[in-house]
């Protein structure tokens, strides 16, 4: 098991870990199996995305404050909507492990999502399967 | 392999199954792995939520209505809306088995949502893995 | 491991992949534990759908249609919506494993989600963990 500690600098980011991802796989030595990429937190969120273009990260965020806006939060507390964004793009991903690498997509990477920082510590557990 | 059995009293409702997920990772015996929590209904999801706030699931639930609603459905039934909020929020989750215990956050529960209910009689089905 | 080679015909679509992971399953020899059907496209996605009705595929379309327009993407190349769509939707499924069958619900099913084509190849990877 990896454990990431990520500080984060915003209200609202996206952190790639995929390399840190490769690497969590590299080291637990399994060759074929599965790793699943899981963070402990309500109001951040990992998700699978395209990883070359800051951009579409921006439209992501942008469409997910859309998305969660318009209506009166019974939560109190200010992070009602960091909550929601969490819930909705989920804690977890599982990806493949083929010849003893995770089996992304050329495009494709796996990113820690912050919905309520700026945060000092953020963990994601990182488990990998052999199977 | 655990089977959860569980009735619902509301048209949409959270359940709290967190202690659920505990217990059949404890009774697995697995020390190191994942558990992966999992329904067979369309109608209904399984999410990774906050867990102290019954608040934040109205807003929830509120928010998922409001996200399925401002359509006319194809589908007929009734129930078109329940199918959607399903799809988008999910029918699995995984999360790591650390020292013989679901990897929960402090604030981070499991829950059923039902989305076309009351029924009966809902399935989660919890398959603990080593490895 | 078992790879899915598939060939989209429109812009959006679903395809029900229930059958292949069923065949793959039962060709893994796995018994009990987990099948992870995974894409690693960043304009699809895979997940758990009800299966009988078209209706319900074209409500759920329409839904993402919607869902992802009514903002100006910064991302240039045409796709941003198929991108966020992909991103909400999510690449990976995990289903139970339980007597050498997934654990399907009655009306439940796999589908890869097509957003950004028609493609003449687009990949899905199941693997099955044994445990």
């Amino acid at each position: 098991m990896t454990k990431l500690q990520l500080e984060t600098e915003h209200k609202t980011q996206m952190i790639d870990i995929t390399d840190e991802v490769k690497e969590a796989v590299i080291t637990s030595g399994v060759k074929e199996g599965i790793a699943v990429v899981f963070t402990q937190h309500t109001t951040g969120s990992v998700v699978l995305f395209e990883k070359a273009d800051q951009n579409l990260h921006r439209d992501y965020l942008k469409m997910l404050k859309t998305y969660v806006s318009g209506q009166d939060y019974s939560h109190k507390g200010g992070n009602a909507a960091g909550h929601l964004k969490s819930a909705m793009t989920g804690a977890s991903v599982s990806i493949p492990v083929v010849d003893g690498h995770p089996a992304f997509g050329e495009w494709q990477g796996v990113f820690f999502c912050e919905f309520d920082g700026p945060r000092e510590e953020r963990n994601v557990i990182i488990k990998v399967i052999n199977g």
